[in-house]
């Protein structure tokens, strides 16, 4: 035989042992299905696409990072976000799809980084979008954080945050003050107030030429606090009579209020007049989501509204919203902070371990139990009940069935706790209503 | 605004449309879920992998199809199976995992082929493999077509046949026939029987220099009729003194009696002694699984037993058994026969339709369903009832629920069932159930 390889896998590419994937997995499946709850469609784009069509928007870093290479005549490249898979789905599907058309899409993108710590070549992202034909009510910017708000609580990795802003509203107040030019500038400097600290971002908004004046506005502006009927009523109080501001303050109150409608509680959420998200994408609502006990993972889940998804397909306008949990990056933080674990090996619920029977009666059990709808394991080995005890440990599945020639001979199973240790032994008919009752 | 790119995919890069994705879906879900309840350990893999790991094996066709790039020094290609990752994934951790080790992975794979009917160049294959260390209990052999069995019994895409047969066998009785070196080129022929006939089988065996003595137990042999315990007593009779012979029909003879112990119906599987498989790989039990009322689609699920899975990357010998359902090719091929047909655009089983009352009550409906666990879509859209109830149908969502100020006053919904017509008026606390009469 030829020289062995080293089986290994490149850097920035995330693979799990079993226990993780299946702690991953429970993940994955709850945020789809809430996502689902909502009614979001599915949809599952090419990885590889055209790459004309795939860097018809993008520049700078994005191309640098993109996995582009030509097999034969094709010049092609792998997907590095869904929004633009999505646009261009859009786009050549809109006279087969119904508005507003509310898809979810949770797969791996790419983008060939520098690996660093936290950072991933290969990632899950999963996004929810509404796109609407035209125009697109405004309810739907509450409805994106209520999917978000149900996601994290049945997630339930404690309190989180939904931070709230409007696009108008920063760029109408920075309209009023004549700095309407420089809001990128501006932001990007606010962005690193927590870091920096109010006296250097006064520093360096003045060497950018903004008046003390226009900073000290800023400052008092961006560090606005209270509850968010408090904000609102500052942001009214400043009788700034600029249109996009009037209509950002007005969009920001009525999502306030649909928010609480949609039952998110009142300490879920809050205007945060800092949070701008991609200038040049995002034009109304933005959203930011902090885990409260773990503020350093920064927003695990963020979004907001754009007026034109696909205006580099087609000339129709489609506004949409959208919101994404980078989910790769997320399970990789909150393994690493402790706040989640693997802990179970198995995706078995029960174990069958036949003793001294024959295999018929072991395999008849297994397959009432899996009819049943319990995940089973039968462990086929000629190994002694401890070896057999000490698989169902190792993996962690919480139930054995043990199978003797009494066991069979009676028509029951003994089923044994691995938490409690307590063992009973039940006729076939209630054994998996026994094994479910461990379930919560 | 620069010129418009079109929107466009790629050939034999399949994309679905919303009602198709679910269908879809719904298969693939069907599968995994299955998969679990047999233990397997869910697995996901990079897609891309360093080309040294993922070529280690392979050469020919898979070189050429293989989608491979350079960035910076990283020589890289995107996987072509799920077999090759799992190898190297095994020898790398082979000390975290506990064996036999029970894996699916249902994930896409790549070949850059020429896009033609039926071919795809990016397509889920939906794996399961069960590696032992060392050794792997015969017993397995029957599990594999029992999960099968029972994936196709839930599909329900009507009767199915596991077709079986065993390497050893066919190695075992050429040998006897002295045509041991030959086996490769026989097995391509008679491969052909259905498609050029037994005359042609014939000559071209005897081109090959079969001698027609040969030739004629070969025919026989491979058109052996009857039951599985007829192809076994056959067999028998042959009365070959070949021990690897003799342990083949062992082997299926047991692994026949292992699959009626596992519940599969004596007409939903067979020996058929023309099945070989990649006769590089294989070297036990190999399978294919054909539908009876569609036998045309060929083998909807292939696999087998080997014996080295890793030999590339260790030299630990790990024999296993598995099995694939190319699920793409699958859907598009049932799509074609119109065996499965999308028929539902909407995830939702209930639109709520405000007609004339505040949206705190409507949104209070939805959320109240949701947490019933009924996916749930609003019509937020000011639009009279005809609207409402035209949108339901063509998404094919199954109820309405109704909400009128009388409604509100009284604290109910009125349940609109849109294949029947009725409508009732519940109140809230029954609108879950009644909605939930509707599912099977």
């Amino acid at each position: 035989m030829a020289q062995k390889v080293k089986p290994r896998t490149m850097p920035g590419f995330m693979e799990l042992l079993p226990s993780e994937q299946i702690l991953f997995n429970k993940m994955y499946d709850t945020i789809r299905e809430v996502y689902e709850s909502f009614g979001f469609l599915p949809l599952d784009t090419p990885v590889l696409e055209l790459a004309d069509v795939l860097l018809a928007k993008a520049g700078g870093e994005t191309e640098k990072q993109i996995y582009r290479f030509t097999k034969g005549d094709t010049d092609m490249a792998m997907r590095f976000d869904l929004t633009v898979p999505l646009a261009r789905y859009v786009a050549q599907h809109s006279g087969e799809l119904t508005f507003p058309f509310k898809r979810y899409q949770m797969s791996k993108v790419y983008r060939g980084e520098r690996p660093q710590k936290g950072r991933f070549r290969e990632f899950y992202q999963c996004d929810i979008d509404i796109i609407g034909s035209d125009e697109l009510p405004l309810i739907y910017d509450a409805e994106i954080p209520a999917v978000i708000y149900n996601v994290f609580k049945r997630l339930d990795f404690g309190k989180f945050t939904v931070r709230l802003n409007n696009r108008k509203v920063l760029n109408g107040f920075f309209d009023s003050l004549g700095l309407g030019e420089n809001v990128t500038d501006i932001l990007r400097i606010i962005d690193k107030i927590d870091k920096i600290g109010s006296e250097k971002v006064l520093a360096e908004l003045g060497e950018l030429g903004v008046t003390s004046e226009a900073a000290e506005k800023i400052l008092s502006f961006i560090t606005a606090e209270g509850s968010t009927d408090d904000k609102l009523a500052y942001l009214k109080g400043l009788d700034i009579d600029n249109p996009a501001f009037k209509e950002g303050v007005s969009e920001l109150e009525q999502t306030a209020e649909n928010m609480r409608m949609f039952g998110i509680e009142e300490d879920y959420f809050t205007i945060d007049l800092t949070i701008a998200r991609g200038l040049d994408y995002y034009t109304g609502t933005v959203y930011e989501t902090v885990l409260d006990d773990y503020r350093s993972l920064g927003s695990i889940c963020s979004g907001g509204r754009y007026d034109d998804l696909t205006g580099y397909y087609t000339n129709r306008k489609m506004p949409g919203i959208g919101i994404s949990i980078g989910l790769t990056r997320l399970f990789s933080q909150l393994k690493e902070a402790g706040i989640i674990k693997a802990e179970c090996g198995s995706i078995a619920r029960v174990l069958v371990a036949p003793m001294d029977c024959n295999m018929s009666y072991t395999l008849k059990v297994a397959s009432m139990l899996r009819n049943a709808g319990i995940p089973t394991e039968v462990y086929y080995a000629d190994k002694g009940f401890k070896h057999k005890m000490k698989f169902a440990d190792k993996l962690g599945i919480p139930y054995v069935a043990v199978i003797g020639s009494s066991e069979e001979e009676s028509g029951s199973v003994s089923v044994k706790n691995m938490a409690t240790g307590e063992q009973v032994t039940v006729p076939l008919e209630n054994m998996a209503e026994e094994i479910k009752k461990g379930d919560k």
